[in-house]
């Protein structure tokens, strides 16, 4: 491998995470009554290494990308919805572009490779690999050189954005099942709890789907290393955020990842550069049934559980307002002695 | 009763209702894909009466009084908490004061029978009943004619607010243990399932208030009447915030119910007027154990789950940005057709 990945330290500071536990409890409140908002605030405390932390300049960064597998019906929607989603993104019209919009989160589309001619426009940045990967179930989606170039786009994309955090959502016809074969492959699961409906798919539809993957999986036995998967199963948007993510990681901005597919990236990271999760929040637990399983193998805990499983990003969004809440009680709440408030009874 | 309730119609506009549907399943997404924002989305616009609802001068009352069974240990904290957490909601301190300014709520907060003579200023009413209620385990916590002048201040208060919605929260130190028995009494429920620690009893606190609560049950068992049993149990900041629902429901504002304290009060609306629950969105699921039980009662699912267990009505403040991510879905997401997206595969 030319590309060198970033490296990415732990996230240790014994006194930090004592004074920020310390500023938590002292809060005018019952210990512990704000629940997981204190944990949230702890640990983006920690990432931003700070006891009043700040959110500023908030990046939503969507990479999207076309999967050969597609063309075997693993999806109940055509390739073509890709690129159809992404005008719809930049047009302000999809989920991802309301959410972004009401919390001001700065956009950015990334055609990772999309088969699709975009016309350059603010807003988005053509990172395009190819026209769609190549069909997994004839081998691999994708090439080492292409799987690096994703990666190399990724890390030059946050690299050139503002701010200290990143939002992390993703389109892609397709990108599930990419997902559910990394999940199975990195985390030793068996396909089939790892492979759920994605956008729709009817009970004889995932049971091809499911068969299909086993097949994809087999096919390719020897893909065990995280950028080995990574180039067999796809795809190039997934490819996209894992540099991102590294990249995100070893500035230290707190990453918000969405749903199954994000995550999946996440997992790929996680396997190259062991401390990443640390920067991570899991912004909801999605209805696709595997993504339990891939939080569970990260260590993460979602915040929100509304049964989403649209991807985009949506789900990171509207999870937002809840990492702003944590940074708030920490600058802004008063202490039971700057109140004047009695402590609980001896 | 002298006073009259205000009339609260059923909602049930099932054409209404078939637009709000046809139009989220017509939006860029998968069927369903939103999840639990969909159903939220839905509620919002069949109580607002619009396809394209819009939240409008939001208003946050947080109820205060104290409780004179609170002499009797039920609490961690000492009764004065109750008005030094006044002046904090005042000065800006409370999670809840930080939580309203993030979203921009109008703070108010009420009087409603706190043991303190507060200075009057902006943001606080006074509405005192009485500084506390009377020790329920040896009579009842205040008169039929005390609690009728609650419910009575709490339908004048919301009738002179602005807005289409409103978030309950309260403050009562000792609240936690009338709520536990209102909703035991009004759900049939044992007490000792409606009882947990409130702000933080440990065992055997919390055994010594479920066998005070069962003994304070006991001498009230003629209070069977959802205002008998609150005029029994209390509080005043129960009673306004009842007469604050049943006007918010008259007036077909969206009603955001905190937590365990504040949904008792709704508890209590919803037996004297049926189809006040028609309009209550659950903001969380409470740490307290009782408010599972509470919401089943209700029939309504809370959105988010953060172990929260501190009322102000810091949990609907954290969950008052899905309200608007919802109607934004409604009123800003395109259509397949308008943003010329593929359908699903036939």
């Amino acid at each position: 491998m030319t590309l060198e990945l970033p490296a990415v330290e732990a996230i240790d500071d014994a006194a930090l995470s004592a004074r920020l536990q310390h500023l938590l409890d002292h809060k005018t409140k019952p210990l512990g009554a704000l629940g997981r908002l204190e944990a949230l605030a702890l640990r983006v405390g920690l990432i931003l290494g700070s006891e009043a932390p700040a959110l500023e300049a908030p990046q939503m960064l969507v990479c999207a990308g076309d999967h050969g597998l597609a063309a075997r019906g693993v999806s109940a929607f055509p390739s073509d919805v890709t690129w159809q989603m992404v005008e719809n993104f930049l047009a302000g019209g999809a989920a991802v572009s309301v959410l972004a919009r009401q919390h001001g989160l700065a956009l950015t589309v990334v055609d990772c490779g999309v088969r699709h001619d975009f016309a350059p426009r603010v807003g988005l940045r053509l990172c395009n690999i190819a026209p769609g990967t190549a069909d997994a179930s004839s081998g691999p989606a994708m090439s080492a050189a292409q799987c690096e170039q994703a990666i190399a786009n990724g890390m030059a994309l946050v690299r050139g954005l503002p701010g200290n955090a990143v939002l992390l959502g993703e389109m892609g016809i397709g990108n599930t099942s990419a997902a559910s074969m990394l999940l199975a492959r990195l985390a030793g699961l068996d396909i089939d709890a790892c492979t759920g409906s994605g956008t729709g798919l009817d009970a004889a539809g995932l049971a091809r789907k499911r068969a299909l993957l086993r097949e994809v999986l087999a096919l390719h036995a020897d893909a065990g290393t995280p950028l080995g998967a990574l180039a067999a199963f796809g795809g190039f948007e997934v490819a996209t955020l894992v540099g991102a993510v590294l990249q995100a990681a070893e500035e230290r901005r707190v990453i918000v990842v969405d749903g199954f597919i994000a995550g999946a990236a996440v997992l790929v990271a996680n396997a190259l550069r062991p401390h990443v999760v640390q920067r991570c929040v899991a912004a909801h637990a999605s209805a696709e049934p595997g993504h339990r399983l891939l939080l569970e193998a990260l260590g993460l805990s979602p915040l929100l559980a509304l049964d989403l499983r649209l991807g985009e990003g949506s789900g990171a969004a509207l999870a937002w307002p809840l990492l702003e809440s944590a940074c708030r009680i920490l600058r802004e709440m008063a202490s039971f002695e700057s109140a004047g408030v009695s402590q609980r009874d001896a």
